[in-house]
């Protein structure tokens, strides 16, 4: 019991202010994807544990949470990403997809890592998925999307910049020091890691992998291999030691981006190589300066096929909320106060007097039912000036006011208004941003506030 | 690996027909939660699962999905319902909260039990609370809040029963027939299975009860008091057989619901006593006919003093998507392909021929760029005809045609616009609804598109 008064380590309670800040960012996403003619999907928060051994990489399955229902057989895990779902949910359906196929998520994940700052047990993070082609427009697609979701929360070219590097270019430069075929994954996932390493330990793996060549030396240049993917590919290509037709791949890509007017956001890096096991060839991170990625993915055309369904070409990502968050907070791109987010009301009723405060609760009703967003005070004040200042801090855009008027000619018999009616008489409307206040017939009041 | 590529038993792949009546379910939801002037909140997927020990009935605690992280001291459990979040979450500000405090959620819930129809291992549940008020308006408020969000569903009156009752009359009537408090829990627990029960087994649990009247024909008596909300609650006090005062609590909550204007949504029906141990007033379900409860909630005035808040009365609701979804099937408030419910396109963009195709990519990211929701086909024809079929399928507003004209003066050099710019020329733009057609420069092209 102790601890049951906390949210789990890791995890996070969002009150109102939080949840506004986690809508706004969902809306920016889910805007985005609609926009760019994604359909959204989901799947099940936890899935059966075979899913994600079948091929994530080891990192993956040792940050599962993983559990048995009491005297059931299967294990099951909560989903620490989206990719094996989606290509379970593609092979299911196979050939009767439409190519391409254009989905999005927002889902949930998990994982039983240590927290820190970017890292939570739990958090959300837009997927976005685009199957069935395996041409640089649909990675130019991907990246323009993610890149409206990024514009549409304020952030601007220079802010962020997405590092591109593709698999195959890396494999030539790793290939060309020697790393047998069998070994690239195994390279990749150094790759993936040198800052996490001390040099002795990365030497000693660098080492094991068979190279005939320098492979730190290689590595280390492929780390270094950065240009604006403007720049023409000659110079990467020589930096980073692989023959220049393997690098055509990034050439149709660059050609993409430039299309569809997003190559200023983009950089080479060939020290992106995304430590996950199934991408095939252009993986790409999206990084504001100092922190972790905001977001990540790349092409996987294997994958579906891994789960029984045809051969199917995709490209992807997921970008997380938590890294997202901190990064517009620092950037001063939310409100301190996250309700400023929340849907303003349309409307704050204030009761002049007991009489009238005895309508209140068939006007509110009425005007609920009408549509509008309609509070008012639960104080027993009548106090119009006190009223009229709780219904500024609600942010409502207008104030009625119900005072004699209303009340003399209101309803009769006190068994309040039918659904849909409002009670006769006068109100005074007034707008909380103007300031500027009129009388008016309530039969008028939706007609006067829906306009 | 066998069964991975399944979703697990009792949970739902979300396609995106299903996952487009599941968000139409949930704006429902949200729609009629803001107008009424709730915030929305969320908490962890998992709990400590001592959380759900600390008084939840024993009917739940069988059905947890729970489990510890590898080499971790805590236990865990999914979330199999919301209230002990809640009732931590404000336990946890304590009197930092206003009064009201008025909060809804939308999260998903876990149940380790058999599936079967309307009961899902992982379901979606509207969650409505208002804290810190024990009027009958607050239970009416939560009420009306229900019936919106059915209304906005197509459902009417007469589509289902808001059926009311109150843990205090009931208990007046247990009283009454002898049975002691302190077995005044286990009471309300077989009055809520009296169904499910076999008649001896039910007779059983009545006799151990220790009442000194006859328990077995008052509990009859209870689950047969049946009233429209708008009768006179003297004929259900003598039914019932309790005193006319302990029922003082139906007639103000009566009251309310006339001046809300939702009284004739109501009907009594002491038979509704609610599984769950912490209600304390009003306990109320939403049921269609021949089904479970769409709905179901009441008063639960001790429960935050439990978690360690201040006392707080509170009245709240849930509202699963399964049950409802289903109610909306039948009722024919569901198109029969969910896609219908989606977003529609603005416009579709058709090249008619190979170098407009060519300028495909800019224009199209223009359009989205400028907020526009723009689908274009990924097919290699450039015949209009069919295009346009496509672009009727889609269900776009409106076509874009670029031909000839688009191309001639089309922007220089190959190099696509520039960030929100769109390529000269001129376009064909028809409204797919009139079937009009129009020529207009593509410098105009966006202003029309949003006008």
């Amino acid at each position: 019991m102790a601890n049951s008064h906390q949210a789990p380590k890791g995890t996070r309670d969002f009150y109102p202010a939080d949840m506004a800040v986690r809508r706004h960012i969902e809306a920016a996403w889910r805007g985005a994807s609609i926009r760019h003619g994604f359909d959204e999907i989901d799947g099940p928060t936890f899935e059966h544990l075979g899913l994600y051994t079948v091929k994530s990489g080891e990192g993956i399955v040792n940050e599962l949470f993983s559990f048995r229902r009491a005297g059931g057989e299967n294990d099951y895990a909560l989903r620490p990403e989206f990719t094996p779902t989606l290509a379970r949910m593609v092979a299911a359906r196979g050939s009767a997809l439409p190519v391409p196929t254009k989905w999005f998520a927002v889902p949930n994940f998990f994982r039983a890592e240590r927290p820190q700052r970017g890292r939570l047990r739990e958090f959300f993070q837009w997927n976005v998925d685009l199957l069935g082609l395996d041409t640089p427009g649909a990675d130019s697609e991907v990246i323009g999307t993610a890149i409206a979701a990024l514009e549409a929360l304020g952030l601007k070219q220079g802010d962020v910049t997405v590092k591109l590097s593709h698999r195959g270019a890396v494999a030539g430069a790793l290939r060309a020091v020697g790393v047998p075929d069998e070994q690239l994954g195994a390279a990749f996932a150094l790759l993936d890691r040198r800052d996490k390493l001390p040099p002795e330990e990365f030497a000693k793996r660098a080492a094991a992998l068979g190279a005939t060549g320098d492979l730190g030396e290689a590595i280390t240049r492929l780390a270094r291999a950065t240009a604006p993917a403007s720049a023409g590919l000659d110079g990467l290509a020589r930096d980073v030691g692989v023959p220049a037709a393997e690098l055509g791949a990034l050439e149709a890509l660059r050609d993409a981006l430039r299309a569809a007017g997003i190559e200023d956001w983009c950089q080479w890096d060939c020290g992106i190589v995304r430590g996950l096991a199934y991408y095939t060839g252009v993986v790409f991170e999206i990084h504001a300066a100092g922190e972790r990625a905001v977001a990540g993915g790349g092409r996987y055309d294997g994958l579906v096929e891994l789960f029984g369904g045809p051969h199917t070409p995709a490209v992807g990502f997921g970008m997380g909320d938590v890294v997202l968050g901190n990064l517009l907070r620092d950037k001063g791109l939310l409100p301190a106060d996250g309700m400023e987010l929340l849907p303003r009301p349309d409307v704050f009723v204030v009761a002049a007097n007991d009489a009238a405060a005895a309508q209140m609760p068939s006007i509110v009703s009425s005007l609920r039912r009408a549509g509008l967003h309609a509070r008012h005070s639960y104080k027993a004040t009548r106090n119009v000036g006190k009223l009229l200042g709780e219904a500024g801090k609600s942010r409502a855009r207008f104030a009625v006011i119900l005072g004699d008027g209303c009340v003399g000619a209101g309803a009769g018999g006190g068994t309040g208004a039918g659904m849909g009616e409002v009670p006769g008489g006068i109100v005074q409307l007034k707008d909380l941003g103007s300031g500027e206040q009129r009388e008016l017939p309530m039969s008028e009041l939706i007609s006067a506030l829906k306009s």
